[in-house]
């Protein structure tokens, strides 16, 4: 007789998100034939011309186009001042074929431009990054549901895969790595109001092993490579790893392989259920993304 | 031999807040010496006639007239429509004499009023009970100080009441039990700013006595007499009590006393640091209201 195995399910960003995607575009389809004219609208603003947000901005506009979204790529020159981008988002937000709106950060920009400006200036009706800090402020203090607020895109969609498990979130210890303003901080409001008892730890934590051992879910979100030891996972505790960090491979490729915060060969021996990086929480971004959009353009219909 | 007595010390709030209340005058004092037109002023909008809230806007005004505000009652008829309360609202946000607006809740109405409407409605620059959303946002993602955004009152003094035992706060382990607007989630926010490493509880957190027991630093703000036990406090941890409970007592004249959220007989014997109920975090929060509002009327000075 063998012992059973224990390893960890995998949670499968690619299909699960394929999934999300697929719901989004039926429910466009749907829309679409009740009222011909139903299109989701979606503006995605760049400043210069950052490689990686070049890469970015196409794979959002690429599925926008695939499940049949308006989704425009605004790109402005990396001379354009701040008054003129705001502008630029102030005439986005009064198009009302427009429903979804993202400053696709960092900036690429010549001249000293808030990027917190520009996110806040994005009217919270169609602030489908959730980073206006009118959207923050109603997750952090639970009426986002109650609001229709947005919710930033990756831990929506880390509420997504934790759904996929089946495991209750009430009552539990979730242990979030990382307090950002875009996945660590409202990742923590999303499980709080989810009834989990949250811990929030950061780059001053002490004892970071010994309160990631409590954990029945971890959520790492400090973006370095493999800080989160596989032997600090509580037997069969959720893990979902946000962290996406580059390190140099010369058996691949392109040189490079990707990486998360969690040390997944290690940690998928005790987890329950595991993300990988790449595949896990990365394809769900994307998807929420739509999620959100569609979301806002069916509110804003006639009724 | 005997051994040294290990019982915690008493945080007193009244004399804390009567230092802070003393700093405020004295920074009241300084800038009319500057400026003679300078006074903060200050609003209290109180719809209908509750008894307790009676008696807490006299204090806030009571208080206010004693550092040299302009603390000004504006009581308005339990009548009043939510429109007309909004209109009161925008006109004392318009009005160049008034640095601060609270809407003193519970509102005691006979139309239905979204008091979360009207608390929104006060403006974010004017806001010195910190619960405009836009102040709950910035807080809950640790941009409060670079955007000189209000925190709500009772959280404030809490931080002050931290302060006073000179112990540090950053790299604990904090623990908050509760999840209000008003008390354990901007507490949990400037907890996590402070870089505690914070573990947020409420009614639904499982086991609650062996996270608590983790604690250096607790803050108890449930609502719930006497839930914390003194067996669940670590030895040399910091204990801050928000509860006001109200409980029969027929040795009082009154015929009541007030009771706080912890065990306190109990908890002071292995706490370092304890507050009293009352005279603990009660006294503070009118001082933080006063130390808000002056805050906001320097903010507006020509400088």
């Amino acid at each position: 007789m063998h012992a059973e195995s224990t390893e960890a399910r995998l949670l499968d960003g690619k299909q699960i998100s394929s999934n999300i995607k697929s719901k989004v575009k039926g429910e466009v389809d749907f829309a679409r034939n009740e009222c011909a004219s139903f299109k989701p609208g979606l503006a995605i603003v760049q400043v210069g011309d950052r490689q990686d947000s070049n890469v970015y901005v196409g794979m959002k506009i690429k599925t926008g186009g695939e499940l049949g979204f308006d989704a425009r790529h605004v790109k402005l020159s990396a001379e354009i001042t701040e008054e003129k981008l705001l502008e630029e988002i102030s005439s986005l937000n009064k198009d009302p074929n427009i429903h979804g709106i993202i400053v696709q950060l960092p900036l690429d920009c010549k001249s000293k431009i808030d990027s917190s400006k520009c996110t806040n200036a994005v009217s919270p009706e169609k602030d489908v990054d959730g980073l206006n800090e009118i959207n923050a402020g109603r997750l952090s203090r639970g009426v986002h549901l109650d609001t229709n607020s947005f919710v930033p895109c990756t831990p929506r969609g880390c509420m997504e895969m934790l759904k996929e498990t089946g495991l209750p979130v009430q009552g539990k210890h979730a242990v979030v790595v990382g307090r950002s303003k875009i996945v660590g901080s409202p990742m923590a409001n999303l499980l709080t109001w989810a009834n989990a008892t949250v811990t929030i730890c950061h780059s001053r934590t002490q004892n970071l092993d010994q309160i990631v051992k409590q954990a029945d879910i971890v959520v790492a979100a400090c973006g370095q490579m493999e800080l989160i030891k596989g032997s600090w996972i509580k037997p069969g505790a959720v893990v979902i790893d946000c962290g996406i960090n580059v390190v140099p491979d010369v058996t691949k490729k392109s040189g490079r392989r990707l990486v998360g915060d969690v040390e997944f060969a290690e940690a998928k021996k005790v987890a329950s259920w595991i993300t990988p990086v790449p595949g896990g929480v990365g394809p769900m971004t994307v998807a929420m993304l739509m999620r959100n959009t569609l979301d806002s353009a069916k509110r804003s219909q006639p009724t």
